[in-house]
């Protein structure tokens, strides 16, 4: 048996606010797609993992792992669900790697998942919370648009990122995500709105926030046998790699960067053995725009302090040469924080195969996707490669 | 290197209504304890997995696996949370497994905490509801006493099993956690008391149900390797299975039986190459008495409706051929769901190493723990031994 992980299917339940579908049904649409789309039998998947926030309290139920077996007939598998955050998708991926690698598992059906909308502004807001240090951040009103403001002032002083490169980081996402089906927000958005939005936490306005979303996404993933008797075009995981950092932003020597990141980063290329040039494609976690400002400079793509620069030059547009959150990310393909690790892989794994149409990346064979946690708290990074 | 994974050090913290102490402290305590034990550098310790079930709603704060790395001080290392309701320290212990078994981990600890003191009762039976089927069971009022009051019900219909029966597995239980210094309840109780004790949800009175607790437990565990240099009483892992079940009990053939504790136990004994009589001690997931009753009969100590005899004849006390949680089980060790399933392991783990003194199984050398979710929809079965 080959030693190697592969995905063989992707799926997607449209991204957004979904009033009319509870959570085990975009869970399975999600998951449906995933294992149509590998061609695999039902019955050659042998464990299903769940990536997933904080379902207890959007939608009153947890056990997501027995709920997906449930819901998908697939019988009495092994069925769990992880969670690290607003990493939980990535740490569900992660999860899966290790359990193919260990010869536990042949093919495992994994999911990520969120439903959000079903809760009230405040409770969303109080729910996402629950990923900060709650007793020394959340419970003393400091949200997640909060610190993320704070971060980005310093940025800002620091480095002299611009208010309108924060803005120009919605720009391009936005009009990534106008060719993505898939998408909470399919349209373009002019900088002059982006720059006009409501201020959340200055400098932090509306539109530099990623969404209240519900969605799922899924993967068929396998070790090399399964893959190559199912699959023409099976992307294979080349590194599989998290760090972490103090859960509070106080604890830390600097709130410009994320540790976390650059030493996951690092340690994947390392692994894979490529270099960042080596990358044609990177999804990049942006909860709030600084942060895929920061990501840029935390994996390697430009200096420390040139992130801002870097998108306000196309260097991370489609078409630079280090195209980021082709996707839309989760500024505009929406953000159901358990979900978004699993969708990133899905679009990497999609961009390798070369089927992403009006915003697929020439020719990408290596793409790189980010998921974080929190403010950095957690960090896991994923390499994907072809053959 | 081998392929074996073992158990080298185990903590506790003190078991039960711990208004003094916070999440985070009973957690790192615990972990203080398993580390001291394993006189394991902390340096050797790469990636910490935390089971745990609902601490966001139990306590606001989720993103636990980064929370373990912060307060022990661990610094960047990999770290996440795994979920599967009542059977998440059990899941923790598993996804450790397959991680170091994998080659991506060397050595690691593993926790499983939960604070449930902090919620009012209400808050607390809700939120374990979360692990039930929340739109088809829990939303409707099918608390965990009134689903198991129809398996009881049912039980002693087709069985003819008896409240005396039910009432006995409690004195059992407390009588071994009176030798257990971590217990909540570290005494004996009559069988007259039992009896008398107030109704649930007919047939299941409150002295035959867990009780709320706060706890944490920890493990360190790694390959043989990193084993051989620090310990010389490693525990070995000989079989780790897990299965899933429909979530809602409406949706089983059975209400009888745990179809995925039959699975998983069966599995791990043929990967162990071991059969039932084999096994010295047993750690049954006894969230209320009958399911201890249904699980000595679904691992296979007795025949399908005998389980209440078994208790009955002294079949599974302290000293009879099958002793079933002689740490005093959830019953009376207490239940931080969480926590469980990795207090189970380190029960089995201080048996097979012969120091539990008074409530000592004499010579084991092989143990089983059965840690399972809900009603049912996830059993996680581990197999230890000693060389």
């Amino acid at each position: 048996m080959g030693n190697r992980v592969a995905i063989i299917g992707v799926g997607m339940s449209k991204f957004g606010e979904l009033w009319e579908k509870n959570l085990r049904e975009i869970t399975l649409e999600a998951g449906m797609m995933a294992i149509f789309d590998s061609q695999i039998s039902g019955k050659d998947i042998d464990a299903i993992c769940v990536g997933n926030m904080s379902a207890g309290r959007f939608t009153g139920q947890e056990h997501l792992g027995a709920l997906a077996a449930d819901v998908g007939g697939l019988g009495n598998l092994p069925a769990y669900s992880v969670e690290a955050a607003c990493a939980s998708g990535g740490a569900a991926v992660r999860q899966a790697y290790m359990s193919i690698k260990s010869g536990e598992h042949d093919a495992m059906l994994v999911f990520g998942c969120e439903k959000m909308s079903d809760v009230n502004q405040t409770e969303a807001m109080n729910t996402i919370s629950v990923a900060s240090d709650w007793e020394w951040e959340g419970l003393f009103g400091a949200t997640f648009p909060a610190l993320f403001g704070m971060m980005a002032r310093r940025h800002m002083m620091e480095y002299g990122t611009t208010e309108e490169q924060l803005s120009l980081v919605t720009v391009k996402n936005h009009a990534n995500a106008a060719h993505n089906p898939f998408a909470q927000f399919q349209r373009p958005v002019p900088l002059k709105v982006v720059m006009g939005s409501g201020l959340l936490a200055d400098p932090i306005r509306i539109l530099h926030s990623s969404p209240v979303t519900d969605g799922a996404a899924a993967l068929v993933m396998c070790n090399e046998d399964v893959a190559k008797k199912y699959s023409d075009t099976p992307i294979y995981i080349d590194a599989s790699t998290q760090g972490s950092d103090t859960l509070a932003l106080h604890d830390r020597e600097s709130i410009t960067e994320m540790k976390a990141v650059k030493i996951s980063a690092r340690q994947a290329l390392e692994k894979a053995k490529l270099s960042i040039n080596d990358i044609d494609v990177f999804e990049l976690h942006d909860s709030f725009t600084i942060s895929e400002i920061m990501l840029t400079e935390d994996v390697g793509i430009v200096e420390k302090g040139q992130g801002g620069k870097a998108v306000e030059e196309g260097l991370t547009e489609l078409g630079g040469k280090f195209p980021v959150n082709p996707s839309g990310g989760l500024k505009a393909r929406g953000h159901p924080v358990g979900a978004t690790g699993v969708a990133q892989v899905v679009e990497i794994a999609l961009q390798l195969r070369g089927e992403c149409e009006k915003r697929q990346v020439d020719g990408a064979e290596k793409g790189m996707a980010v998921n974080t946690g929190g403010t950095g708290a957690t960090s896991i990074v994923h390499i994907l490669g072809r053959d």
